[in-house]
């Protein structure tokens, strides 16, 4: 029994595109974590389980690289994966999942407060969540205990003036 | 006109705790940015902005401070800051604000893809928004494009076997 | 100042009855516990906590001691609490105070859990939220971690046949 | 006609993942409760529900029992249990399930007095539900009423200072 | 202090008209049930309620036993109870009262048996919520126990064909 | 034709338990009403109409008449029928048939005042729905108008005080 | 290629009851207009058309009718039209649809006005959905533009007195 | 005590703009109808009623003669009434008040049904809600039963082809 | 691997009518974008992606040329473009892809700017959505940074005053 | 009476921020339209009557002119106009004045046939609605009809790759 690579949990299927059955199966079935399959296209861990979610997009190479690396037929990968991403509809708001749930208080507890602060280091506008990159990281303590760290880096975009 | 420092919208001043206007009328007053504020308390700038919004606790000593330098009557602030916080209730959700509603954007499009990664470096459990610190930090690349960085840091807390 | 009992957050003031404020502020100026106040009132201090939130009625001895312990007014007191509690609108759900929500996410993931449990040592029927109790308590583990023990006792109601 | 063992209703099915009705039909093939199961496995019966309806985490050793006492192949079900939960979604909130409705009710009335009297005794913190134990028992009073207690321990988090 | 009659909770003054206030004062001030006040308009207590909050029409002669029995001045309660009941406006739903939810649970879990019950006895049609009465009761059996009777009488409307 | 007989809506059957659709089939074969099929169990009709919606439970007896009365294999009941009913997901609310919607405004609209009248005649405390029955009537006055009248009733259970 | 006809979009089946697609494919196959169909009815057209949708109650005559102006079996039609109707699941509201939302949008607009209105000229009371008829009639001005008029007539239902 | 004429309820006062309590203070004070004041404006009693709560515009010749017919100082109508209305904030929807709701009701049951005979009739477009006009008119039958009937008039939009 | 053209989330067939699927394959087999299509139709991109969608209606012509430059059998496409569209069903608001919900965040923000502006400009009324066109351009500035254009173009259409 | 510029409606004061009270009233009473304004200023009258709203951010210039254009105390200006917009909260979604729903329906309609179009023209990404203009033209074609054209041009952003 594999007992650390994620999954996909069969009552999300009909939320997500062809491909994220596709992928996960392969993934599941080659016991493969997302940091190796990372590590095969040169992208980051998170970004390839957006893919895999249909929240990313594969480019060519990606796509031959997955169908390489899983095993899986390259044409039906590159009809599943060839279409722009039709983000965002993986979950309904509120977060019911715990770990997401987390994320999501944050920003109910902290939303205004980060606006404040980047408002007076920035000025008026937003931190894009398009021209984005995000990254997952564990640290240890010395007392052994472990820590999540989740960076987000977003280009700042001030509000045009017309 | 000071053009630089946050403040606070009027019309939030019924979802806050007493504390907020008095906070912000007088950072306002001061013209102080919540950098300032924050090396005074030797604490980080979102925290800061956090306690304005009632969202995190002040310590008798972060009272102190702050009484002094925004140079309000201590014991009119020992008395707002007295309670624990109420959280949670600055906004409704989705967000409205277009900066806050990017980060909810992230949750809610790569949510998904941080549990994923997640349990595969940790196992089963979650990322606490309790064991929690953040920090905002602005980078600029060689091309001038300002890029914000939201950092989370989070204990792992694993599921109890029970 | 008062660093451990608890306040009311005036932006809360108009979801509650008119006794909530009154009985707040009498405990914020007396700097006292829900304990202290449980224990001249002989009940649970989650009871009185409830009292002062509206959401549980007291007797009129309860009202006695109330204004005696509290140094409030009989009078004002006994016409603030005479009615029956108009209980469950102190918040909107899901709570957005994280300690509640925590409360709610365990209903959220364990629910059905309890229904199959229950029902398989009841029959079919529903644990009572009316002829009920509840308390809290306080461990700390050999380690020195503190943790909280909420217990929920309520009767049994088998569904009627007819 | 077996009276006694909680089953899956059909019409939840799609809410859950693939080893859901695995392991109900099994338990209703060879007719046996939470309990007893739970006592194979060493682990507490609400634990036991939750796997069932995929709220836990089951590990190796769980899965080699439950294939074992509830005659199913283990290799199907190793793949059925491999991944980390998909927590949360088994119901939409608030629960329209009067047994599981009446758990949200306690939370609704009594939360803000839980938080008061949790704040006063611990600090500015919460019950994690993660580092967390549950469990149901039943009691008989002397004019033969049955009362159902549910046990909630959590570890408390106190909020970082940041 | 009175024990026995309801009252009316400030926080939900501003849902109600005019005089709902002006009513529950009085009747709090001569420690009235609405029974009694009933039997003075010759009219049902459940009516005499919903008059109070806003829910039922009082006729010219309702107003003038009302502000005699209440001792309020007639021209106001005239001009209070003058216009058209806009009904509804109490409580959002679903109500967070227990006892209010009780019922709608009821609505909640039999709505369809009813409903195929009265097509069965009746035809394709609806019972009037408006030519309708309804009243409360109490009765003890013998073992003690009180049970609360409601009777719901509405004329029964087949769908016009046309 | 049969013309007087419920069916089931075959867009609901996916809300609905196993056992729904096979007692609805077997009744519209045998044309059955609520009514006879009542006198057969010696339970009242809505309470039956509620068995076959799967808002109530068949006690063995029951499971034996019904196969008996509708010709349904009793193994196949008896498997659709073991379980603990999971209640209230029949409908989502408010409920949008015009027949139930009228059941849920006369709670919007007279909840309050019946909570005012029920308090003044029982106290603190709220009518069971669970230890509780009901029963649907028909009256035909002098001029020929039907009048549906529904009972609803209740055990009476007081707060515990703790 | 049929350009006048109304048919059902196939999204929408899961939400009617089994004779819509019935009632719509032949209705297509033949291509009538419901304008058509009605006068074989001796009906009106929109009765028809919520016959075809499953919100209105077609009488045996009816079914013998319609079987035989649209070619379908008459033991099919009188199966799937034998039950009452469940009405009002055929969308969401708000409503989507633009032609739809106008009529909500007028009620959203003009509710207040029209009961106004309404009281003014029949007392307290409502205007009956269900002793009700509607028409819808197409009328061109001198400038050939065409308008749409529809009327909506409903018995006047005072509340009663009690 | 006047028994006839609509009145504004006071919990409706903050959703409306300023003109509403100045018009309906007038109105109730000199008792008079829509009906009349429609009269003296030559504009249809819905539209006034309409005007009363915001929904639609007046005229400069509709303020001096609702100045006029209400004695109420021109200059402060004028104020009031001179910008453009900000319509359908009277209520949430759905609507709570029945008279309102069964309007609701119709669209919500028979909506596709007129959208099919619409679209039958005019082809692909809307009635327009904005070249559009209502009246309410009364009619008795020969049992003396009152019938409201409701006009709605709007121009047929088709949709452009591009 | 076809990298540029739009194809449809499986996941969305679901809330799409029959035509979409047939349509959108086609056009993922033959590479086409919806600009070529359009210029095919002589009909604007938006449209025709429309067409794909279900939100807008297509003329015989314009279905002929879709069953030739397709390749897809013109009597299919004739029976499933044949009824009216059933229009607004293809998400929930708020949207959640990114891309659309920037569209709703301009509506949500300048809404009332665009109200208080077009007011002036036209008068009381609105601008249709119905006689409407819109259209997309792409711009390239100096710098080399692409700018989206969306046109939107509708009658105003004033209240009719009656 | 003034009866072309826009105002604003005492009912959403609660809604928006201080200076917009001040801007409105100031422009009522000097009869300016926000073209005027916007020429004053050298902005777009869109752009102006977001600062209006306090949808966008006025500069120090800004101000100046129009405390200047406006005849407001400029102090009072710079105090209430210095905070960075907390943008959004004008109105509830969807919106219920017919002019912005009239937009926000355009979203729903073709939401996705603009993500389609611009997809394959631009690859993917989102049009900004940060660096991004609009505005508002008034056309008149030949018949006499006025249309409304409204622009939204914003900046291409594409998806990161990470």
């Amino acid at each position: 029994m594999s007992t650390s690579v994620s999954t996909l949990d069969k009552s999300l299927v009909h939320r997500l595109p062809a491909q994220s059955p596709t992928l996960f199966d392969a993934k599941a079935k080659k016991n493969l974590s997302f940091e190796k399959i990372a590590q095969e296209l040169g992208r980051n861990e998170v970004a390839v389980a957006a893919i895999f979610y249909g929240q990313a997009r594969a480019s060519p190479e990606d796509v031959q690289k997955l169908a390489s690396v899983l095993d899986i037929q390259q044409s039906l990968l590159e009809e599943q994966l060839q279409g722009f991403p039709d983000r965002g509809r993986t979950m309904d708001m509120p977060p019911k999942e715990p770990l997401i749930y987390r994320l999501y208080e944050i920003v109910q507890n902290y939303g205004y407060a980060y606006k404040a602060v980047l408002n007076e280091k920035f000025g008026d506008g937003i931190m894009s969540a398009i021209s984005f990159s995000t990254k997952v990281e564990k640290e240890t303590d010395k007392d052994g205990n472990n820590w999540a760290v989740i960076t987000l880096r977003g280009k700042w975009l001030p509000y045009s003036r017309f």
